[in-house]
């Protein structure tokens, strides 16, 4: 399982924004929809075994995972619909988790919450503890870089990350993935892309849905 | 320069659509406006160094030139409207080459065109021709193959390439980029890492602007 965790900064709280004005009202949140392609969308199929974390102003968790997601399409505007519903969601039940929609999930939560339950070993026998790695440019070039199957990869937004965030993170391997300074969303198409050259080669392939 | 020639099998050839249905009644554009991102969008960057090419229902060109590229940004909605506005443009003016807004150009054109283009001998002493690639599922691994700097590289939209435009590509060689089948602009994003990670290693930088 590969996870993906994403700061998004100034993504409201709450779902009164206008999804025909993703960049603006609704906090860029453009670049999270992003993010979530990247990360779950393969050509005519969904990626099983990944998870994404987007970390709303460190106070909401929206979860996604891919052994469970339903109605995922590439686009912004309807992943961003998906997204308004578990804010929608989140203001009905804020105290606990819901699953809005098949396989997205939405509770209070905070960046360190997400890298506890992540740092923390899996319950049952002979199962790895996730490793937990910052893509940043300032970092150690990934493809040099030995990484187990069970992994998980941090991003900010179009925003850096806080100073709060930068201390939380200090203990964390940062990797970097090239030369230039990167969207988010498109560091995790890279990311996917070195692990299945690895996975290929090793024979361990990445799980998929091949849809009509 | 690097180039990247898109197919949009579905996408109208008039601006009638509505920005708010991109994957519906815009015949899938947010593919092309995905890539057109891919293609040019660094993290608060455009890519100078970079043309694109979408070749709608292969009657219609749409080129964006990074050297004259403004007003692009990163969201679908707002780089569909460029489009729309070029296909207003072209509406108005079908016959020639109408530049609809800064570094968008319109015209009335062919695969074929976009590639006897791209593969004349460029004007003036010691310009290198550019070679073109197909990228495709079934193709030699990119790692493993040397590439110039200036370089185009061919993908589809959602859909294969028709049976005319296999035959039209059949002389290019296919390139690979990993084991699983990719969106198109996932393509892009990786092809560009590539190629900025062999530019970076030879002093060859890409060119970009840094935006406010």
């Amino acid at each position: 399982m590969r996870a993906f965790i994403v700061l998004g900064h100034r993504v409201p709280l709450t779902p009164d924004f206008a999804l025909n004005d993703l960049p603006g009202s609704a906090g860029r949140l453009d670049v999270l929809c992003r993010c979530v392609t990247a990360a779950f969308c393969l050509s005519h199929g969904i990626r099983h075994d990944v998870c994404v974390y987007l970390v709303l102003q460190n106070q909401i968790v929206i979860r996604l995972d891919g052994s469970r997601l339903k109605r995922l399409n590439p686009d912004e505007r309807s992943t961003a619909a998906l997204l308004q519903k578990a804010l929608k969601a989140h203001m009905e039940h804020p105290d606990r988790e819901i699953e809005s929609t098949p396989g997205i999930f939405v509770a209070p939560g905070t960046l360190r919450d997400v890298l506890d339950a992540l740092a923390s070993p899996h319950p049952g026998p002979g199962v790895e503890t996730r490793s937990i790695y910052v893509l940043h440019e300032r970092g150690a070039p990934i493809r040099q870089f030995e990484l187990s199957s069970e992994v998980a990869f941090l991003l900010s937004d179009h925003l850096d990350f806080h100073p709060e965030e930068e201390l939380l993170l200090s203990g964390f391997t940062r990797l970097n993935l090239g030369p230039l300074s990167l969207h988010a969303d498109h560091c995790i198409t890279i990311t996917h892309n070195e692990l299945d050259l690895r996975s290929h080669s090793t024979g361990l392939f990445a799980t998929q849905t091949r849809l009509p």
